[in-house]
């Protein structure tokens, strides 16, 4: 886009003159959160049927994570927007993670995400994040209300994500021990860029694979415990469909890093 | 996209086996709304830095648009969404329109619109509307209420317009008397597909001029009035940035209009 | 209240130099409404429960409606606010009524009543409704839209309500044939007025039964139809306690009305 | 209320056979929270008006303090409901003191205040806070975020308080220093109760000056700066009648507290 031909601005739209109103500002992209996974193993012949090919089954067949995570975003172009603005920089979401590998290298797809902001739907649909609009609701521990105490062995932690008038997932985890860093499933992440023509239906104009490119990974403040997991039935979601699952732990931990795009793995 | 190759289903992300949860279905799209527009004259050169070439001066440089509606909408493929789940087709936006034209038909393009889901914050996005998500407060007339009262000559409405936390449009139109549908402004809209690369910032995967393709327009039950409109500053939105504005009348009434598409007139 | 002696203004907190900021405008308070209304039979030994001495039971043991409204209220003194802020003057209410009776009058009780704006919940405390708030999702009938369509036999409406996370009430009503207003159920309510005291949590500084003084009320354009209700389990709602019911019908109306206030029938 | 003659249970409404449904459980109720105070001095006249006898004007003449706070809070008859709904737990709050003082004891009554979830806002009608709702966004600081950062100095935070489309309160601090709890002012708070009748308008049914019995106070983590504020003009709310004030610098801290109830002082 030469700024001679073209005299609009944005990395998004609206594409403006002062290029200040995009939905979504140009990566890098700094984030800063505070998550809970919940690991789960699910029936692998359900799982199997979320994983389009190229993807294939990972090395841990069934085997998925649930995120519950409470974000706060700026970009490189805005960096003090969580000041200027904090509606625009703190979002929350809820989304399921599936095992699953690319050309033997294994990692996660996702199904199914919800957010509650309209700058994190975006950002999410072009890196290839399948988000809808939903509240979600989370445990807020705090150290010095005298009856729900701050994270401790015996916190107990609680997410909640209703969308349409429907709760869809409810996850949560009793803090059993702090856990090293190192023990968190490492985030790698395929993810489906998807958009449709407008000219034909079934022909999308972008349909492709992509790795996100993540860098500065932190993690710190982690806890492990005991986690519980449901997946709930929906006139319009289909996240129950994976089944019967067996929740196998999770994780509260705090992280930090930076996405500055993604690399193009395959196109349909 | 072949099924036997990609078994996924969707019109939209998020793609699945049953299809049943991409935020939007596919077009045709089935409107009926209660509009409220409201003409404006504004200073032609500030207008035309919205109107990127190839699109130029409409025939009345200057002259714009604000539609507060409130609309139902389903799809083709789920016509029952209505009852199943109501939340899932009802929404309300705020748009700003420009008048334009491209090789010399005239139109509209559309630099700001704010509605108030998901499913049409992105159908929008599949169509070439720069939505954003916003509060959108719209009087409700009704015959019953004493004080308020129906549609009639002296009845009041107004549109307010609230995006993360800033009041930024206003609208309102004091019925003057009963009008004709011909005396509508022509809903012709130009549209600006835009869905960045992951891999260049500055380089869109997908960028593209494009008019809707509208059938089965109905309209009923129009009256005329007196206008007033407002932007507001913001940090964040530019449409104050169209300068002082000189209301020029405006209409409320109901429409229905089916989408089946668009047609692609341009690519950048 | 001697304004001498007392210099803030209002009807109800916050009470101010200018009167002006109000949650609650004093009465009488101008409504329109469009109403979904579900007859259903209960087992009377479970409504029982729900209604206090002094009412008792009316002379249709176990019989409930459910309510599924949007209003649009205004008050005396600020007779113009749905076109200064419609926010202020739009609301959706679901509730729960129950058939009882007073010294041998019968009427309804409220036990459950959940709405989507603060004005109504407080302008509820001071009548006597015990509102609480929820999101309340209605279907919107519209003659141009080509697939939903008006009001007509055949019509399907659908209420939801969603609060804190949970869908508790669940309404819908197939549109058989156009009714009179004579058909309808008298709205005739016994509310329970409480507010506790701060000194001493078991003893309420006010809590007495009153009857809503309502004045010209007018129905219109009635629909008679097949009913669906369901209440749903939730943690912190008591509504599916009601136990199994069988729908009786149902009607969907526009309603106009006017409270002028309560008249006090027994202080507890 | 006696349990033989009054089957239903409850603090508040609704009443119902469980009592578990109340919008608001008995005190004692603890908090924990995250605090902005931002202290300023306005023209002692103005801030007059606020002040009803027999309050009085208190040493400070025109000092107050604008909180921008998110809490969770429990009660104790339900301590494990941050767990079972968070969303019943947590909420944010914008509020204005003014400081006063009652038979020569200084404190700060709480002319204006919006919260954003229902048991808080009757809640605070019990204990004398005058609370509408709103949208309260917050500056999230996180240690990890690489261009948000943690709290440390130079660290800003902002709050933005929007009502009915209006925005009506901002405030902000840049952390200076950390500072000593025995800085922060005193929170003692003289509250008016105040419930109508319903069959006199002008003739309150409860209107009395409590003080909040609060006990265990615990505050932590304090940290002084510089402070911002702004109070918008409204059609609907009065605040900016404070007129043209002056920051006086503020603090953010953590603050945990226990309220048992309250002590009527005066009796209008």
């Amino acid at each position: 886009m030469v700024e001679e031909q073209f005299p609009l601005k944005g990395y998004s739209l609206p594409l403006t003159p002062q290029g200040r109103s995009s939905v979504v500002e140009p990566p890098p992209w700094y984030y800063g959160g505070d998550i809970m996974q919940l690991m789960f193993q699910a029936d692998p012949d359900r799982i199997k049927a979320l994983i389009p090919p190229p993807l294939e089954m990972g090395p841990y067949p069934g085997q998925g994570i649930v995120w519950f995570v409470e974000w706060v975003s700026v970009s490189e172009s805005n960096p003090d927007l969580a000041f200027i603005n904090p509606e625009r920089t703190i979002y929350r979401e809820c989304l399921v993670l599936i095992g699953c590998s690319f050309q033997g290298e294994s990692g996660y797809i996702n199904p199914y995400i919800w957010v509650n902001n309209d700058f994190t739907l975006m950002r999410g649909f072009f890196q290839g994040f399948p988000k809808k609009l939903a509240r979600i609701y989370l445990t807020k521990l705090h150290d010095l209300n005298p009856k729900v105490g701050g994270k401790r062995v015996g916190a107990k932690f609680k997410g909640i994500c209703e969308a349409h008038g429907e709760r869809v997932v409810e996850g949560s985890l009793e803090f059993t021990r702090q856990a090293d860093p190192s023990e968190l499933p490492a985030p790698r992440f395929f993810l489906m860029r998807h958009f449709p023509s407008i000219e034909e239906p079934s022909k999308p104009a972008v349909h492709e694979i992509v790795r996100s490119v993540v860098s500065d990974v932190k993690v710190a403040d982690v806890w492990a415990g005991n986690a519980d997991i449901a997946f709930m039935e929906s006139a319009v979601e289909e996240v129950a469909d994976i089944g019967p699952i067996q929740p196998l732990g999770g994780f509260y931990h705090q992280m930090g890093l930076t996405i500055t795009g993604g690399k193009v793995l395959y196109r349909y």
